[in-house]
């Protein structure tokens, strides 16, 4: 899974006069008094999480279940929550019954909360690593060992057991991380600019039409989603299967499919993440599929159906898979190398800073003052932290064996001794550049675990297993600190801030495999043809295969492709890398592997999307450049949740047996019927 | 066929800024140096007129040959002019080698010119009066002498006999007309008002964004037509036939085809001609005719052809004849009555105007000055005028009766000497209201002459003939009129606009036969499920059958709702009139009768485009209504011309045999395939 905020990496405070406004925000609210951090946590708030998180969780489940591409959301939960809290504080504060205000510091509770909620949807693997276990994805020729059913049951106890572990890793950290180091953490500190907006009568206006905008996008949306409902009866119906570029590309899944949600993941998303895809669908759909299947009979058995492995599907998965290895491991080895230069040059600088800062500007002083002031004033002692990690660990040590027999508690243990250190790896890495390497890790720990326990003792399902183990942790760990430094700027109680954490991690950890099941029992999730494809369920469990069998059981010429990309992946980051520090701008122009590599299994369609979200958002900023920044975000948000939210109403028509009533086909001219 | 310019009557000169911009507006030309009348006709503008009367033929034609609605596209025809012209210019100049400025005076040759081009295309009755001679329309059952096989040679000959009479008819009578009633002339006046905007600095300077607006539509519609083309490859395939609303309203012809064009004319028209359009549709093909369908057997035999006249299709058109027959004598009879009155009043009034004015304003006299001044510079002598009258009505009496053997010189002769006291009548109406009726008079002389020659002496031949007699005398006439009150608000000379008209007139005479045997030839016009089903061949044939036969051929039941709907449109008409007088303001709420019948015959599909179309301004213009008003026009005048134009490649593809490579098909849920 790609969250594709990831790739633009160190964009963040680009912006000149957003920096002089936020210079002098603290002076703005010098007279709004701070809640202590009990009054920060309400029954409002907590409600309007609890919604949000639900609406994220289908969202981000249809989204992993069709692609796995997740643009950031910040945008949408900042201006929804503020919205559905601000427009009850008006209605109540009208019938005179208003006991408490609406402060930017709920205003944080509940973004953390819908953050980390959310965040537990992408990171539960409901769509990757566990659904990779399941009969469908495992295929009927895999031993029992390495199959596991599916079932609510375990799911909701292995997520609840692996995703607190990782807040209680990095707790002790935030002081050091956030004040001392003074990390930039991009995303968190954009949320709280964010939020911090809302809360000044300006911005709060500008809020105003945002949500006009959003609700406006999203009820389009979700009827154009409804009115392609009604055409889609059948398989190869509907405008899923819109041959826009005639009947010979969409064979080859070039088509443009009328996706509400990924023109708008497209206007999210950067340019060069879209044109990386699209740039990865021509080479892979366009040119080497096509010529790769012309070798039938001779690389790869003929005859074989579409969706097996061995055949010209193994091409499509284990070439992807070498891809995103290799981007992968070119930023674990990267981050590791910036982090240790950066940690030691922060060690040796941090006189000579605590001297200039004495002398230095008053403003960003008082700014520095005050957040100090209250990210001190509620302390979250390190033992807490300390025995909480252990308790949990232990807990996880002793029940994960017990829901997976494949693994032992030995290969627990060792996971979480290591874990600690990834994840602050991972939250510094994090703080510099935005960039979390969770799902990096969680594949790599595959890789590790599936070929330590091996295939005869289920290997497969073993490496999966503790995927989720590292996933969690790491992910969890990057996302808590991202909220810390929401929190430091929005003078949030860090207190109420892991509050927030744990309350949203936990509906996380509930709904996250109830909405996958809602979607696994109405569709058929995975199937050949189906619209909910889930392609990283295929490839984390060709990893996995990887990891027990080596390449021995690969096609003809398979390897020497891997090898191709896996090299061309490292070797384009290194270009990029080197180009970035020469300062030369070309390296803005060469497409991201990792993006590249996610059309190898699913096709061109939607990256076709994506562009031609990327096309709309492009011609608006020709047209009105500040109008499409303001309200661009609102936009896409309202188009993502309009069309994702039908994905209820329709799930529930597909349980309940309703068909849609037409089929609207395309035929050949040929074959007229 | 319907001009829908003239539903909204009495409009024109509501808006006080533009009235007191236009008392200023000969000040802004004082010293631009007229040109004289030679020199108003250059070569340049004879090119212009040349390429844009072929492509107003085309989409006119197309129009005719769908629905019969046209929209006024002098807009269209001002700014294509004006943007081809003026480019040249520039691009000559920048040559040093410009003789001649453009003037408003040569703009207003080159509009006066496509305009009357395209009237021809409408008066022609290319779609209607001469198509209904054809052997398809009439059906196997007709005799041979009420039956002609249409062809192009005599086609052009009897429009160049027809269509010229018109104009020497009521040459003289310009004077009276403009100078001394001062008839208003809503549509000339608009024009002149456009045409002597662009040359003024801040007009060219819009008229330069609204060419740039009109360009981009008309690429996105040409482009869009031919996307549509890829998915048409047989009958019921693409868009034209999508459900929108469902596969069971499509079998009563309500969804929505995503036509561009009838999208632009519907952002054209005024809202009530599309409210009642989709009201007519409503009770026709909602109500009525499933009604009528459930007695079949009953109300007439059962098991006859969809197409069949003795059906439900007698239903429709007798229904749809009896209703714009009922609408159009009430509006004969009105507009004679009006004209009476007026002209009494004029004839009383006009010493105490004389009165008044000499002590009037200052302004407006020195416009009407410099305008009376040019008007009379140069003269059309009326003894020309009366002469060629007499010599084309006499070659008219002496060749008609060589193309339709059907009709005797008396019966042309008695045409020609009561033809110009209609097209007086029509003339002065027209410039009281902007409303031609010269297709009323057309059906009522199909009525007259069938009825008089009779069915076995070719009764239905000779009604269609001398409807284009009259239709064509009346229709030029009025045009004429509208032309020469443009040309005196732009000082032109009378005698370059008289020039542009026959100039224009002949092109149109050859241009109209020739685009529509184009269409004839590549498509089934006419035919069942054709996507140019001709509804007034259809309607024209079935009023003329109704001359020759009288009310006995009828289905049961039909004349008995005939006259209902008859009465019902006279009573409509006198209700809106009598609110109207009263000023009581709901009479614009009130659809009109002719609109209302036109999806009688075609269903609702057109409609609910026209009326999208609508949605779109209304929207617009709530969001910003000088940006609608002024860029309206142009955006949809592009809508209409890129999707029309896109016939022509799409008609040559026809013509050579290639087909669609796609048929976009749509099933109902239960039959899939």
């Amino acid at each position: 899974m790609v969250e594709t905020k990831d790739i633009e990496s160190g964009s963040a405070g680009e912006d000149h006069s957003e920096e002089e406004e936020e210079a002098a925000m603290e002076k703005a609210f010098v007279d709004t008094a701070v809640p202590s951090w009990r009054q920060q946590i309400t029954i409002r708030s907590m409600l309007t999480s609890l919604v949000l998180s639900l609406v994220f969780n289908v969202i981000v489940c249809k989204l992993n279940l069709t692609t796995g591409v997740i643009p950031s959301l910040n945008v949408a939960a900042g201006l929804l929550g503020f919205a559905m809290v601000k427009s009850w504080t008006v209605l109540v504060e009208k019938c005179g019954l208003l006991k408490q205000p609406f402060t930017r510091q709920e205003n944080t509770v509940i973004q953390t909360c819908v953050v980390a909620s959310s965040g537990i949807a992408f990171s539960s693997g409901t769509a990757s690593y566990l659904l990779a276990m399941s009969p469908q994805i495992a295929g009927a020729e895999s031993a029992a060992i390495n199959v596991k059913e599916l079932s609510i049951g375990w799911m909701i106890g292995y997520l609840f057991v692996v995703s607190f572990v990782g807040l209680f890793s990095i707790v002790p950290l935030r002081k050091v991380m956030i004040l001392k180091y003074k990390l930039s953490y991009p995303s968190g500190t954009a949320t709280a600019h964010l939020i911090n907006s809302f809360h000044t009568p300006k911005g709060a206006k500008l809020a105003k039409k945002q949500v006009w905008c959003l609700f406006k996008s999203f009820v389009g949306s979700f009827f154009f989603a409804c009115f392609k409902w009604f055409f889609a009866a059948g398989d190869g119906c509907g405008f899923d299967s819109f041959p826009t570029f005639g009947l010979h590309a969409l064979k080859q899944r070039f088509n443009f499919d009328f996706s509400a949600t990924y023109i708008g993941v497209g206007m999210i998303c950067p340019y060069m993440v879209n044109v990386s895809l699209l740039v990865g669908a021509i080479l892979s759909w366009g040119v080497m599929w096509p010529i790769i299947q012309t070798k039938e009979g001779s690389w790869y058995e003929a005859g074989l159906k579409g969706s097996d492995i061995h055949g010209i599907q193994g091409y499509r998965v284990f070439i992807a898979i070498s891809m995103m290895l290799g981007d992968g491991l070119f930023h674990v080895v990267y981050m590791v190398i910036v982090t240790v230069k950066s940690f030691m040059a922060q060690q040796s600088e941090q006189r000579h800073v605590n001297n200039r800062t004495e002398g230095g500007q008053l403003i960003q002083d008082y700014n520095d003052e005050r957040r100090r002031e209250y990210f001190l004033k509620d302390q979250i002692p390190n033992a807490a932290a300390i025995i909480g990690y252990v308790l949990l660990a232990a807990l996880s040590v002793g029940l994960i064996p017990v829901i997976f027999q494949q693994l032992k508690w030995y290969h627990i243990l060792v996971a979480y001794i290591v874990a600690p250190i990834l994840a602050f790896c991972n939250a510094y890495g994090c703080g510099l550049t935005d960039w979390s390497l969770a799902s990096n890790y969680g594949k790599l720990a595959i890789l590790i675990f599936s070929s330590w326990v091996g295939l005869e003792h289920g290997g497969i399902i073993a490496g999966l297993a503790s995927c989720g183990v590292m996933f969690s942790i790491v992910s969890t760990a990057s996302d808590l600190m991202q909220d810390f430094k929401t929190g430091y700027l929005t003078l949030s109680s860090p207190r109420s801030m892991f509050f927030g954490q744990v309350y949203g991690t936990a509906l996380g950890c509930i709904m996250s495999p109830l909405v996958f099941w809602f979607f696994y029992k109405a569709y058929n999730v995975a199937g050949e043809g189906s619209s909910y494809p889930a392609p990283f369920a295929v490839t984390y469990r060709a990893i996995s295969k990887l990891g027990v069998e080596g390449f021995s059981s690969l096609p003809k010429h398979c390897l020497t492709l891997m090898i191709v990309f896996f090299v061309s992946a490292v070797a384009i980051n290194l270009l990029i890398e080197i180009l970035r520090k020469c300062d030369i701008k070309i390296y803005k122009f060469i497409p991201s592997p990792m993006c590249m590599a996610i059309p190898f299994y699913l096709g061109a369609y939607f990256a076709i999307d994506m562009c031609v979200g990327s096309l709309i958002l492009f011609l608006w900023e020709r047209q009105n450049k500040k109008g499409a920044k303001e309200y661009g975000p609102a936009v896409a948000s309202g188009l993502i949740c309009g069309d994702s939210l039908w994905g209820i109403p329709s799930a529930v028509l597909a349980l309940s047996g309703v068909n849609s009533p037409m089929c609207m086909k395309f035929l050949s001219s040929s074959v007229k019927t």
